[in-house]
């Protein structure tokens, strides 16, 4: 493995764009300078915002991409417009082992189908899956998959089960994480016939790699008894947006709530508490079980938000994921 | 529609029942007199607890029901265990029309099962649901199926989304509620084919007692731009115990985050915030779909949460649920 970590960024994807990926790159140099950066996007933009930081001029190289995907054109219709928007061609930089990983705050949608076109699954994974970070009582979950797949088979959730182990391992330090199914109840008889096939595969399966610890309700997914968080991407997508939902009607109302002393006086622990659940500190969602790992930010992010994405990639590439993910999945016997 | 509203209580069922659900009718009388309470349990027990309150002598009667299903039991031998339970007699009592509405604080899965056993379901439904009501900006919504069907087909879909705008109509005042089926996306082409099919139905029929919206994601559930979604059970539960779940999370920190001085500066504001979250107001999921409406209160709830409940079935039973679902249901051609 070598030091420096190799990052190849569509640097015109998401709002505010190159500015805001400038900038993060910066952000994340002061704590980190052991990554090297290919910028992807109009370079003379890019050029013009990096001549004004000394700090990143060493680190970084830009190539030109002449287009751009944006945020509301159709996956298909973005993904299909050609070889040289900066998503294609920093994706592409994987395929031709340039760089060891992708990062895009562009089309989503769009970013999926490049991904699979360019780039081949791992050896013995059906289906790649989208993970993000979830905050809990302790530290972070991994929940995987949040969309990239509506409609999974027991081998997919098997699949996914390894790779967000391999993932949380990667991030974290862990032999063992503790891997649940999410359902609507715990006993074994609940959900449907595809979670119970999953739920008897792993039960009756020697695996050396995560800990199996059955299902887990929606209610439960913050409490942080459990690293790994298996799902199909339908329910995934709806609970996680769910999640986002609720956290925002309740930060909204609680804000009309306090009046301005109160929140003078409890200034330093709300912002504890603000820091703990920044969404800029979970941003990134993690498209695992191709040959290279490609990492989603959020779109709206600003460049702390974006920096945080830098960190998770430079984890990802040091924590050896590809390599983890192969090891995890040959103990399943399923 | 009688002046006076009959309900049948599990007197039983659900955590320091029988005093909480005697409490609980005590404080529901003082706000509407207008309801008359079959009371099924232990007659020895409950004429005891009401010998105390002189409010609701009048307007209770108490049988005696010698068994009862508790929390921990399975569904199944729940709904089996006998014909003397006080849920098994409460549900009956719907069937002999002896009372308009029963309501139970017991086990959900056997008060499912017996009433389906019990009651038939409404011409032109084939699978009942379990609704509930949830908080948004404005006011509250109803979400349906919270888990009483697994996998469901797109005629379910459509029943619930007529079932879910009488119960809307019921409930509050409005003449044309707008539904909006739960997916991962607003695209039409996002989904799965169950949705795709009721979409593609929903928008090209003729609906003349409410307004299809297309689809919601679930970080605009609490919006309150719609009144009724409508899901199937496992993703609708799922839903629900996440945003419980992350509610919970986020109550939990908060409260380590606000210091005493802050709190009580804060005293009057957080009391209104907290009363407009409080889970007892959105206590009572509605079983619809068969002939006389079923409502389940938390088990966990306390008698203010309870007396919730009596509410919610006193104006589900004056609201004429039962006619508004058989009226909804004809307008829909699919």
């Amino acid at each position: 493995m070598p030091d420096i970590v190799k990052i190849a960024i569509d640097a015109m994807g998401g709002e505010n764009s190159p500015k805001k990926i400038i900038d993060g790159i910066e952000i994340s140099l002061k704590s980190n300078n052991k990554n090297f950066f290919y910028l992807y996007g109009d370079k003379d933009l890019l050029d013009n915002e990096i001549s004004k930081k000394k700090i990143i001029q060493n680190c970084c190289e830009t190539i030109n991409a002449e287009d751009i995907i944006s945020d509301d054109e159709s996956p298909l219709a973005g993904a299909k417009k050609s070889k040289n928007t900066s998503m294609w061609k920093a994706i592409e930089s994987l395929k031709e082992k340039k760089a060891d990983i992708s990062l895009s705050a562009g089309n989503t949608g769009a970013l999926l189908i490049i991904s699979r076109l360019l780039l081949n699954t791992i050896k013995g994974i059906n289906k790649p899956a989208l993970a993000a970070l979830w905050p809990n009582q302790n530290n972070m979950n991994v929940v995987l998959d949040l969309g990239a797949n509506i409609e999974c088979t027991e081998r997919n959730l098997i699949d996914f089960a390894c790779m967000g182990s391999a993932l949380f391992k990667s991030l974290f330090e862990s032999d063992r994480p503790k891997i649940a199914l999410l359902n609507v109840g715990l006993e074994e008889y609940k959900g449907n016939e595809i979670l119970k096939k999953t739920f008897s595969i792993l039960k009756s399966s020697k695996i050396k790699n995560f800990d199996f610890c059955g299902y887990i309700e929606g209610n439960h997914i913050m409490d942080g008894d459990v690293d790994v968080i298996v799902t199909d991407g339908f329910t995934g997508n709806i609970a996680l947006k769910t999640a986002e939902g609720t956290a925002n009607f309740i930060s909204k109302n609680i804000k009309k709530s306090l009046n301005i002393l109160s929140m003078l006086l409890s200034y330093s622990s709300l912002k504890k508490f603000r820091n703990k659940l920044d969404p800029r500190k979970y941003n990134g969602a993690i498209f695992l079980g191709l040959q290279s790992p490609v990492v989603k930010s959020h779109g709206s992010t600003d460049a702390v938000g974006f920096a945080n994405s830098i960190s998770v990639c430079h984890k990802i590439v040091k924590g050896n994921l590809i390599e983890k993910i192969e090891s995890n999945l040959i103990t399943v016997d399923a």
